[in-house]
C-alpha cells in the first residue's frame, strides 16, 4: 500500500505545532522493567498540554485551515479529551470551537472543555441528535467540522509523539499504542513506518470494546456496538481512513480485560507515581499479559492521557 | 554561626552518593503558578528510588561508615519512608539492615521495607520498647544506629536534593521544603547557605504536628505530642542537631491545616499528574495560603515524596 501521509509530512506537521504542544518526557521504571523483563519507554502525554496526546492532532488541524475556515471557527462532537484538546488548541489560536456534548454528560466534562474557552452546544444523547446538531452549527456559522480521529491532519499531529519517541530512544522493537477509534495508532505506525522500520507497532485494546480486534482479524470495519469498559477514551469504532492504515501497517492488536486495566493503571499509580488514565493502562496490561512477546525487548509505550475523576477511581 | 557542614563536604556527599540514586527531574505547571501568580519549580522527590528523599540521607549515611561498621550493619526504628530507604541502600551495599517496628505498623509498611531487603524486628508500640529493641540489636549484632533525621551524614545526604535544584534552577528566592524532624529542611537550609545565598529557605509543618513552628518561635525545643495529621512523615519532633539549623538558617515556617493539604494534594494530582504524598503537598498549601509572599516570585519546592496508600485516599 501506498501510504496517504508522506514522510515530508509527517516533518512538516511536527515542525508547524511543536512551539503549541509539550515535548513530554520518556521515564522508565526499574520495578515494571523487571516485571515485564522487558526495557520499557513510557512516552508520557499525560503531561501533555490538556493531559492528553488529543491536543497535537487538535493543533494541527486547526493550523491547517486556510485563515478563512479559521476565522469561521471549528466544531466537533466529543465529551472526551478531544473536546478539551479542541477547545484549547482553537482558543489558542483565535478560533472560535463550538463541542456538541449530549445533555447527559458529566458536568466536569463539560466545564473542563468551558474552561479551555470552547463553547459546548447540548444535544439529545443520540447519534442523529448529535450529527444533526453539529450540521447546524456548520450551517449557521460555517464552521469546519474536525473529527476526532478519522482525518488525516489529526493522524499526522498524533504520529508526532511517536516521532519524539524515536528520536529520544533507539532501536525500539515494538511501539505499543492504546486503540480506540485508530488516530493514535495510525499516527504511531506511520511514524514507525516513515522513521523506524525496524519497530513493530502493536495496538492495545480493552476486550470489552474490541471492534478493532475483530475488524482486523475479519479484514472490514465491524463497528462497535456497546462498549463496556472503564478505558472511556477507547470506546469508539474505526474509522474509514484509521482502519486501512492499521490493517496494513499493525502488527497486531492485543486485547484485555477490565480487572488488567485497573491493575496495570493502579501498579503504574503506586510504583511510577505518574497519573494514567484507564485507556493508558490498557498499554502496560497487554506488555504484562504478553511477558513471552516483549521479553528481553525494547518497547516504547504512549502513555496517551491522565484525565481522571479523582473522586471515582476505579478501586 | 558557624556552620556544622562545610561546602566541602556537601560536595563530597554529592559525588558519593549521586551514583546510587536518580537525579530527579524538576517540573512546572501553569495551572498552577497562575494560581499562585508565582514561578514554582518542583523538585520531584516522589520519583526517587523508593518513592522519597529519604534514599539520600541513608544512602551517604551508609557510604559514611567504615568498612567493619559497614560489616556488622545498620540498624533503625521508622515505619516510613525512612525504613524503605535504609532497607535499599543498605541492601544495595551489601550491608544488612534491621528496621524496628511496632507490632500494630500497617503490613504494607512491613512488606515495603522487606521487599527492598531489610529485616523487620517487631516491638511493641511505645518509645521505651522501640528503644529497648534497637539496643538489643546493637548489643547482639554490633550494628551502628542510623537515625531517620538527626545525624549529620543523614542531613548532608537530604541536602544534595537542593544542591541539584539550584543547579538547574538558577535565581531562586525561596525553597520551600517539608517539616518534620527537620532533616530535609536542615539540609535545604545548608544546601542554600552554602550555594544560593540570597535563596530565603521556608519550612511547611501540618498545623496538627506544629512543634517546629513553636519551636522555632519559643527558641528552644517544644517536643510534638500526639500529632493530629494526614501528612504522616511529618508527624516527628525537631532534633538537638536539625533545631539549631533551623533557628539559624531558615527564614520562616509556615503552618497549614489538614483541609488545606488535602485540597492542595488533591490539586496537584488533577493538574500536574503527577502523585505527590500528603507531607509533600504541605508545601503547595502553604504556596497557595501565602499568595501575598510567593507573588512575583522565583520558589522551588521540594515534593518529598509519593508513597501514598492508594486504597486510602483522603477524600
Amino acid at each position: 500500500m501506498s501510504l496517504p501521509v508522506s514522510k515530508d509530512q509527517l516533518l512538516a506537521t511536527r515542525q508547524l505545532i511543536t512551539p503549541h504542544i509539550h515535548q513530554t518526557p520518556v521515564v522508565t521504571n526499574n520495578t515494571i522493567n523487571q516485571m515485564a523483563q522487558a526495557d520499557l519507554f513510557f512516552k508520557c502525554e499525560c503531561f501533555q498540554r490538556t493531559g492528553s496526546f488529543k491536543i497535537r492532532g487538535a493543533t494541527n488541524a486547526i493550523l491547517s485551515l486556510s485563515k478563512e475556515e479559521q476565522s469561521k471557527g471549528v466544531v466537533t462532537h466529543s465529551s472526551g479529551n478531544f473536546a478539551q484538546a479542541l477547545s484549547c488548541a482553537a482558543t489558542k489560536q483565535g478560533v472560535k470551537a463550538w463541542v456538541v456534548m449530549p445533555q447527559n454528560a458529566p458536568s466536569v466534562k463539560k466545564a473542563a472543555a468551558q474552561g479551555y474557552g470552547g463553547e459546548i452546544v447540548e444535544c439529545a444523547p443520540t447519534l442523529v441528535d448529535r450529527e444533526k446538531t453539529a450540521a447546524m452549527v456548520i450551517e449557521k456559522y460555517g464552521a469546519t467540522l474536525l473529527h476526532s480521529y478519522n482525518q488525516y491532519p489529526v493522524i499526522r499531529g498524533q504520529a508526532t509523539a511517536t516521532m519524539e519517541l524515536l528520536e529520544e530512544v533507539q532501536q525500539l522493537d515494538y511501539v505499543v499504542t492504546p486503540l480506540g477509534g485508530g488516530g493514535l495508532l495510525s499516527g504511531t505506525a506511520l511514524a514507525c513506518a516513515h522513521f523506524s522500520e525496524r519497530t513493530k507497532v502493536i495496538g492495545a485494546e480493552p476486550l470489552g470494546a474490541d471492534d478493532a480486534y475483530r475488524s482486523f482479524h475479519a479484514g472490514k470495519i465491524i463497528p462497535q456496538t456497546n462498549p463496556q469498559t472503564i478505558a472511556d477514551g477507547l470506546r469508539t469504532s474505526l474509522g474509514d481512513l484509521t482502519f486501512p492504515l492499521i490493517k496494513s501497517l499493525v502488527s497486531d492488536i492485543i486485547t484485555v480485560e477490565e480487572q488488567e486495566i485497573v491493575d496495570a493503571m493502579k501498579l503504574f499509580w503506586s510504583r511510577a507515581k505518574i497519573i494514567i488514565e484507564p485507556s493508558s493502562a490498557v498499554t502496560v496490561a497487554a506488555i504484562l499479559k504478553n511477558k513471552s512477546l516483549f521479553a528481553g525487548k525494547r518497547v516504547g509505550v504512549i502513555l496517551s492521557g491522565g484525565n481522571v475523576d479523582l473522586e471515582r477511581l476505579p478501586w
